[in-house]
């Protein structure tokens, strides 16, 4: 059993991991890490990864961009893989992750759920099919009325998987509105919906003769995202050191 | 049984039109009325309306706009019903079919179907609940990749039809990639697919809290647009002058 | 502001209506009732309707079948309008219930979110214009794996309204696996999808010639029901005597 | 360039075929087969392929089971490598066309869409990948109300495909309504819609702990059957003998 410490383990997305790491028996939360050292669970909680003295295998990460720095290098001195899943990272918090991966492994990925990350690869392997036989290419992605960015950093991350068996020859549209011209044959359509509390939902949609092929990802709830958290954890856990994705997980 | 003129009977909507009339015991096509006028089917074809010497209850005009001027001069002098599908009339003819109305009933309509037609009816209660309620409203639409104009006038008829519940007041977004910022309650987004041969798809998406309704219109070839013409046909017969439009068919 | 007193306010339900009311100024959850009085709000919690002492305009319903009987006779007695929600009540309690009407205000409904019962309205108006048209209609209804259930209620629900519109002369079909043989004219096909933990999709499909139209609503989580209950409270409080449903709330 | 006789050249679907090779430069009709001789097009016509004296490199056939014994025997006799489309052959006449391929390179699938056969290649990977995650499989399909076999040929073999990826250990359930009982892990549920003139539709279902991934796929007319024929044939000229499918031509 993957024996992990939970970094951020008092955060929201900190207390769902550790809900199902109780019901999986291939991995058990020994410690946490919070700035808040209150007790919830039945684990022991310090306020750094430094001061942690209980042994693990991997570090799953879910706090935030400011804590990050301290963490990367106190994964580097304690020789122990991360899973990184804070988003909205500096350059050099990048940069630091990628030297950190010369001695110890590091698990970095745009979107954590499975699903999304099982679609990265198999669009590609449609776009090389559909592609050459006449199809189009177009993203729909719809999210709740808070989020700020659009398209959202998941439908990008699609569109550039596409891209690269296009060898990035193809333009994204986001708005058609102002020209009364046919669709170029070489861009990716990309819309984005927002409304209500829709949690994510991304839609690739492949047109050609006559036939339509779409593939769609919803995601109800974040567990999604912790879910999939776990599943990089254990599968980080005694890896030699180096830059891992989800797409080595699935 | 309504006796019809068929306006264009030798263009691809004339011919889909004539198919469905004769498998349609309500109608009958008793004369066509084309440029060309090879007798394709068994009616006699004219060049024009004027020299038409059969007698008949209604016309159905699916043919160019160069043509509409003369068609509605000569049903206001034969006091002959007319169901009008062309599109792309000019300002100018559209004063022209409103000042016809005053002496021969006139239909006419920014989409012939009957499904989109029942939708633009029923937006507008779901938007009267809805709404208030909390719900944001969003539309996709897509179409073939030769479509020049985006989003369709269906959208924006559908969009119109929702507004006009909300005094008008909200605003269209057709692009939320250059700004970052929160959904704005008052706005309607709309949003343009194109890509292979798609006839006509449209959606009208309401967001609310952890709950989504959708309105989903799939056209899978223009006989939609034939049969919502013919159904215009059987209801204009005998109808007293004044102008009328798809909802009063449904 | 309405004065509601939550029946089962310790349960999963009840603590997510007293959340939402919280937010919501037109509402004021002011005492609860629960076998397990503990005090999580801060509200009071009695043991029963009867030993509750705090006035109130009206009681939601979120318990179980066994606290029913004793409810209705404690809000009869007490002449406090009742929006009940749990589901399960025997006939016995169904009959106690439209008994109970005579005396007091009571609402009740198979599916409280305000998305269904629209639609409950609306699939009314289509199946009056599509059916008469030559559209088939059918449903399509996911769920969690675990739904015991099959079709949903508010699958069924949907069809029955829909028969209503057609002399209750339809048929359900819930396989057509069994015999080769062409789609009746006078049946609604009734398809249940289980997997995953899909909260709940119902779709409703009308299939006319070349055309399709179809509503689709889609629960993201269980709160739905909560918002329903809390509209449906804010509407009950200070109506006379009488048997209501969700389709007088929107 | 390719060239190909077409058998069943008079047929609905040889005549598509015929107009797709038309605007294609890789193919090119040089003859055709049909009981009935009438020379629609610019090519000769022959009553039956061993009367056909002009020279080819391939044979495309969308005619009836009838015909397809005698079509067998000349393209052995002839070694002329061939595209099986036609549907409905017995036992005898599988067995018959796969001792030919001893001799001749023979194509045959259950569906000709380059789209379906792309879907029955990427659901093995998401099989693999997602059902061990703890997914679950549920296929819809929907096609017009005359198709008298319910589900189709097409999610048959989506779910067979599905099926081999794990050991052929699950059971396909059409319905549900029968029992009240939760979701058995180890099914793929199938349902059957059937209404108006949908050509068909074909949707496979993923569905997770709070995730799901949707595969489509929509065919707007038979024409994506004629195309993914064009196809096949284009690969199939100049193969060497053996059993083919449109998995090796994608």
């Amino acid at each position: 059993m993957v024996r992990a410490i939970m970094h951020g383990c008092n955060g929201k997305m900190g207390q769902v991991i550790t809900g199902l790491a109780q019901d999986d028996e291939g991995i058990a939360i020994v410690a946490g890490v919070d700035q808040y050292t209150e007790q919830k669970n039945d684990y022991p909680v310090f306020k750094s990864l430094a001061q942690c003295d209980v042994e693990a295998d991997v570090v799953i990460d879910f706090s935030n961009a400011a804590a990050v720095d301290a963490l990367i290098s106190d994964c580097v001195a304690k020789k122990i893989p991360v899973v990184l899943c804070t988003t909205g990272l500096t350059e050099a918090q990048l940069e630091k992750a990628a030297a950190a991966a010369k001695e110890v492994a590091v698990l970095k990925s745009a979107n954590m759920s499975l699903g999304i990350n099982l679609l990265l690869k198999l669009v590609k392997e449609a776009t090389k099919v559909l592609v050459p036989a006449g199809f189009d290419t177009e993203i729909v992605e719809k999210h709740h009325r808070l989020k700020v960015d659009a398209p959202s950093g998941t439908a990008l991350a699609l569109a550039d998987s596409i891209n690269e068996e296009l060898n990035n020859e193809y333009a994204y549209n986001y708005d058609r509105s102002q020209v009364r011209e046919p669709r170029k044959k070489e861009e990716i359509g990309i819309s984005a919906v927002r409304g209500g509390t829709i949690v994510g939902e991304h839609e690739v949609i492949y047109a050609g003769p006559d036939e339509v092929i779409e593939f769609k990802h919803t995601a109800y709830s974040k567990t999604v995202f912790a879910k999939g958290a776990v599943e990089a954890a254990k599968f980080l856990a005694g890896k030699a050191p180096g830059r891992y994705g989800m797409e080595d997980v699935i």
